[in-house]
């Protein structure tokens, strides 16, 4: 029998990324990515005369999954000398929250003629921020009756979830909302699309649509009701479609597909899974105590656990949400490359710049070039990491980004570095609510862009954390996570396995290398920590300035 | 008698610039200006050996101030096609405190080879903040002891002043401090070259160095010993020279130098005044209740009062400090126009740096273009205009610029926005203690180079501050201060006047025009002035955290 390949799809924020993968060593023989063509939309909507969209709104056009998907796919088999009969399974990950509204077709709204002038008719990316008051009106209603589901989200409702961004679309745009026969996520809708049936993913579900299992499925109609009449029905109604955990097939490649792909009819689709939880057998993590770090345009801290603790670091607890038989532990900060990426975009000097281009660099490169030969402290700066809001700990989409201690003398890359200190802050407020809710965080394993992009960051989030990070062996977790998927639910008899922890632990790079705090670093951010927490429980659970100063904004507009 | 002429020499942080009036009319018939041309040195001191300076030090080199001379004055008097001889009288402002060491002969210690190398031989220009431990023992040893003179100055030493750079130079180098024959302002040093003849100005003498008529002149003996033994002889022997008010002469033009400007041997050269100072009777204002609001690199606001109210707002408070008779009122804030000129200067996007050269304008009207057609509160953005510390009402120079409200969202012209509003907050800010203080502020007269570089600046200001803000006739107020100034020195004899009052009144130029507040606009800056008094109060009063932060920073050089 020839070497067989499972092929991972990772559907990033601004592109999608295949990894083609030899099932039987991991060996990454193909791969290949393409921007979205419309990349993120936050300033109006396609076309001379596409709406203007709101602050803190993303939206995305569905059109572009599979445009990306016909390009990478047969590029990755091109680039392997690969038949695609010889890719017994795929698998694949998604950002998420990242939502639509369908016919029941499957045929997007905002793909057809009538919808298209309409916001809510379009893909509502993870990071879009439109449904603060419905988050809020359903964080208010659950905590009043005391529902029980609540327990493992810290009680709290994000925004960013499906269910305000439903409850959104029911506020601002009735039609599309009775329009549509189903919402459904990018990571369900593209195998709706690819194998002709739409299931629900198990982790998009639990994480992102409150499914518990063990509480009896979705909220209750009573619920849903009580948050606001008429809405009772939304997940009878509207969310159709059994839930299927990742390693487990939706179903089989359409001929159409097929054809398009260059791939065999029939051959089979696990269910998705959110992208950064991918990252967690994509790094071979498969048991608990072992955290992965995912560092990319927004930042996550997943583990498994083998006992539940409903606790207040995580923003969700999904048991069977990453690997059957484990609790899936997840916390989040909304914004990381990204925080460092808007700077970059709108905030760096014509010096910094002009360097770039004259190095032949990015001008990334030249603010971390910079930025770490300051030593920790030297910069004069502090920030508070909640540019697209905080996620974990505090739950609140309101919140926004703070720089204090700036001078005449203060330079753009002292900015940048306090910008990434910022964000490993953050994390290290996150490792600490896991710890005081009772869980072992014993070990690190750094994913995501970042530690290849960027290893200054990872080496000031070691020191900020005062652990070693280990950094995964692939630079494409997810992708690889997502090839996992595929082998298993290709199965042992069609030459895969049986089992996403039997994939990683064939398919698992050994991890690349090891950043370890330096011990003075360890020390100044020992008191900087001190000064980002008490800022943290000043500006984030005291006061409301931040609040008040949106609520201003949105009065001026 | 063919037409006189007033020279009036106003040197700035960046530049000196020359101004020729018509003395009967008060008509700008001549101007010239010339960039120092070693600016302001804040990294190094000049040459390949250069030693580096430290944080928030800002130094200048004095041979600028006379290169600039040598240029400016010939070239003012080309333009008017105006003979030397015809210039009856000179006058000049110069930033302050900006002091320098010198030789009995008044040669800079830093032009001598053996303490070039030495940062403490060079000017310390008034925005050097090196002195902040000296400023704090000075402040409290004054405030243990209850030192009248503290009445007169907010209870707060600052940074700025004279005494504390002095202190600071026995402490950072002996060496220069017993080398010095004098420590001695730009303002005074120029005329001693000018003139043979070294005498100081009230203004400078009052405001910086807390010389009182009324308590009978310097701090004493005893108070300066307290301060730091062997410390107590400084005013007796290192600040030789008598107390000259502004419109009184210090000598006349030695032949050297009357051949080196082209001007007439004994030309008479008023006392210095400190330049925002200068701008009272340059916008023509010789009565009580109207306030000289001077928008330039830093801001000041300068009043005349008739009775002495000693109170929070004011820094100092110096009768005859600006004109005879009354008592002038000074507040300020440490940078103004610099924060707009950092921002653009370390934080500006390439976006805005292409559109400006594509439109052949500059990055300010870019930004200002793009931020006002905003409306108050929508950037969503506070800040605290502390980049250079804060020089009134709070008096702490260790305090850092903080902004909050960031998202990935924000645009450059936003924080370019919020720049400008968080200064305009600290303005309105200091009008409020005035008031408190039982000082009427009837009218706002604008000047400083932002009414004529930037509009919208001055339209933010009235907005927030609720008043109409005048503007003053001529964008040379200070100029054209010092060429009253030198007319009133010329007495009626020569072709001048016998006063500073009759010389403005004569010379002032009419307003040119008024910003008025737009009700809407004042009603959220209301509110949005409410949140910055708040965070005001917590960073400025109650917090230490920028103090800390600038602890680390120190530590961790």
């Amino acid at each position: 029998m020839g070497k067989k390949f499972s092929l991972g799809l990772d559907f990033g924020t601004e592109s999608v990324r295949a990894l083609l993968v030899e099932v039987e060593t991991g060996r990454e023989v193909g791969a290949a990515t393409c921007e979205y063509p419309r990349g993120v939309l936050d300033e109006k909507l396609p076309g001379p005369d596409g709406a203007p969209l709101g602050p803190d709104w993303f939206l995305q056009d569905p059109r572009d999954y599979l445009t990306g998907l016909v390009e990478v796919v047969p590029a990755s088999l091109r680039e392997a000398g690969a038949a695609g009969e010889d890719v017994v399974g795929l698998g694949l990950d998604f950002t998420a929250c990242t939502v639509m509204p369908t016919d029941a077709a499957g045929t997007p709204l905002c793909c057809i003629p009538e919808f298209q002038a309409d916001p809510q008719a379009w893909v509502k990316l993870w990071k879009h921020h439109g449904s603060a008051a419905e988050a809020q009106r359903i964080e208010h209603v659950a905590e009043e009756r005391g529902e029980p589901f609540m327990d493992y989200y810290a009680h709290a409702i994000s925004s960013e979830w499906l269910l305000p961004k439903a409850l959104e679309m029911r506020h601002r745009s009735l039609r599309v909302y009775d329009a549509a026969w189903t919402i459904v996520e990018g990571a369900d809708w593209v195998p709706w699309q690819l194998t002709g049936r739409l299931a629900r993913n198990a982790c998009c579900a639990g994480f992102k649509a409150q499914y518990l299992e063990q509480l009896g499925g979705y909220p209750s109609h009573e619920f849903l009701e009580a948050v606001e009449a008429g809405f009772g029905d939304f997940y009878e109604t509207k969310m159709p479609g059994p839930i299927v955990p990742a390693g487990h097939a939706v179903g089989g490649l359409t001929p159409e597909w097929a054809g398009r792909l260059g791939l065999a009819e029939g051959t089979p689709l696990s269910a998705g899974m959110i992208d950064a939880h991918m990252g967690v057998p994509g790094v071979g993590i498969t048991e608990a105590g072992r955290m992965a770090l995912v560092l990319g345009t927004s930042f996550c801290q997943l583990m498994l656990g083998d006992e539940l603790h409903l606790c207040e670091g995580p923003l969700g607890i999904v048991r069977d949400g990453i690997i059957s038989g484990f609790h899936a532990y997840e916390a989040g900060q909304s914004a990381g490359g990204d925080i460092y990426a808007w700077f970059v975009e709108n905030c760096v000097s014509a010096r910094c710049e002009e360097q770039a281009r004259r190095q032949g660099v990015s001008v990334h490169e030249v603010l971390t070039e910079e930025a770490q030969r300051l030593a920790p402290g030297e910069c004069g700066l502090l920030a508070l990491d909640w540019w697209n809001g905080n996620r974990s700990t505090l739950m609140d989409a309101e919140l926004s980004g703070l720089i204090v201690g700036a001078t005449l003398n203060t330079r753009s890359s002292e900015i940048y570095r306090a910008l990434i200190e910022a964000t490993a802050f953050g994390t290290r407020r996150i490792l600490e609510a896991y710890r005081a809710g009772g869980i072992d965080v014993r070990e690190l394993v750094g994913c995501g862009g970042m530690p290849e992009r960027n290893p200054f960051v990872v080496q000031v989030f070691a020191d900020v954390c005062g652990m070693p990070i280990h950094v995964a062996g692939t630079s494409q977790a997810m992708a690889l996570g997502a090839a996992m998927c595929g082998a298993a639910v290709a199965g042992r008899d069609r030459g895969g396995y049986d089992s996403i922890q039997e994939a990683a632990g064939r398919m698992a790079k050994p991890l690349r290398g090891t950043f370890t705090p330096v011990p003075e670093h360890v020390a100044v951010y020992d008191e900087l920590y001190h000064e980002y927490a008490a800022l943290y429980d000043r500006f984030g659970r005291e006061g409301r300035l931040m609040h008040r100063l949106r609520e201003i904004k949105a009065r001026s507009r």
